[in-house]
């Protein structure tokens, strides 16, 4: 079997063929704003959340093209909070990724404008897979989901650690798109109630694995392996799992996490091995 | 039959029933989300978007409730587009319908926000319709319709005059969405192809007439009348038709296209005429 490396890889050449059939041309009006909505796309990313939807489609025996649609619609989904999370009115970042944040290279109108489009987009890829697809994907976007994450994770900015609240931010803000990723997997797949179950909890775990070991990244990571400023969730005073419960227990809940991830996967036998060396790679990664 | 203004009282009757049911209560959290949601959409508005949902599915013989998700998707998408053209970076509103706009009623990060739960919202309603919905308003919402069309208005701003740019900006900004709601009452409604394109064709025009209405609006209307500052087009350098093309082709252009409307309705009969009458009132209203 392939390792995670390769396996992110071959995810990222199937989604960056996904995103450039679904996204306009640089050359198509308003140019500006289709420049825009690339350079944010096309940055390079690890594509974790493509490759969770073409695995767990992989994973209930479902052909690598049904999940194609999935693919770009995670990944426009989840480059659109990125864009609007580095806004000046939010965490106000100038590097994304090693290179300009969106409203750097261009201007806020137009990144906000880029990440509003890419959002309508995802949208129109998920409908792909049919409805249903719509809904997982709505309710895990929404003010319930990665948006009420981002808008709590600012409420708690340089307010007192809280643990509850924590757990809430991780769930929404991290975990809810990354279960969302395995469930239109699973969607595209055709897979069985049970089963579609059985990659939510996957994808649940190995959300909070994957955002507690962004905060441990925080706090150990260079600029140059990180690719973004390192140590600035200290300095804004952001609610990680290191500065609630520190260093030690966060890398241990981070594991924790991700061997309940690769427990979840128990029912799909030799077809859970590739899900299983991503959860084994979320926490283990240096970047 | 009841005139427009009885019509638009009771689409906005169901809107608001049908919008109260798919937003989290206030006291949800992240409340200070839900309260600049609730904020944003129960503004008064003229709910003319669910309007033309709920009367476009019933000339084709569908029933109010099936339209209900409808109502409720395109003004949950209509108002996003609103509170984040209101922003700074944007357009730099201070006032809408009378009110403080969400970000100063809030803050710049809550708006961008609250926005967005919005959009996403709006797509898990369009998902109760079915995908092909969902496809039709992520193609109307995106960077080929509503967002590219504030990008055109934006790069727009304080460049000479441009009647093509003009009506690509009119078509994309306004008449998509308006067109969009059309199609999602036909869908709702289980139309035929020939009806759907009737009623979308009557939507585009429509859309036309009101953007052309708008612009002679802010030129003719009093802040009391408008719930918004007028001559803030004209102040802004925004290429408007009445900027192109003085205030009586405006008028004339208007009236040309609510004809259109009306004519695309033919098929219709008797039972066209609830959309008709529409068509009458959007170009002689006062705000």
């Amino acid at each position: 079997m392939p390792d995670a490396v390769a396996l992110l890889s071959e995810a990222a050449a199937l989604a960056e063929r996904a995103l450039d059939a679904r996204l306009p041309a640089e050359s198509v009006e308003p140019a500006r704003l289709h420049r825009a909505m690339r350079y944010a796309i096309f940055a390079g990313g690890k594509r974790l959340r493509p490759a969770l939807v073409l695995l767990a489609c992989r994973a209930v025996g479902g052909r690598d093209v049904s999940a194609a649609p999935g693919l770009a619609a995670v990944e426009m989904l989840h480059t659109y909070t990125l864009v609007h999370d580095d806004l000046p009115a939010m965490d106000d970042d100038d590097l994304r990724r090693g290179r300009p944040t969106c409203h750097k290279a261009f201007d806020e109108a137009t990144a906000i404008l880029a990440g509003d489009a890419l959002q309508a987009a995802a949208f129109g890829a998920a409908a792909e897979l049919g409805a249903e697809a719509v809904r997982v994907l709505a309710r895990d976007a929404g003010s319930l989901g990665v948006v009420g994450g981002q808008q709590d994770d600012l409420d708690a900015e340089g307010k007192p650690v809280d643990g509850a609240l924590l757990e809430r931010i991780h769930r929404r803000k991290t975990a809810a798109l990354i279960r969302a990723s395995c469930e239109l997997g699973a969607i595209a797949g055709a897979a069985s109630s049970a089963q579609r179950q059985a990659l939510a909890a996957y994808g649940e775990a190995l959300g909070l694995a994957f955002q507690i070991a962004d905060d441990v990244l925080d706090v150990t990571a260079t600029a140059a392996t990180l690719g973004k400023t390192p140590g600035k969730d200290a300095a804004q005073g952001k609610l990680t799992y290191v500065a609630v419960h520190g260093l030690d227990a966060a890398r241990a809940e981070g594991a924790r996490q991700a061997s309940l991830a690769q427990a979840a996967l128990a029912e799909f036998g030799p077809r859970g091995a590739e899900l299983a060396e991503l959860a084994r790679f979320v926490v283990e990664r240096r970047s």
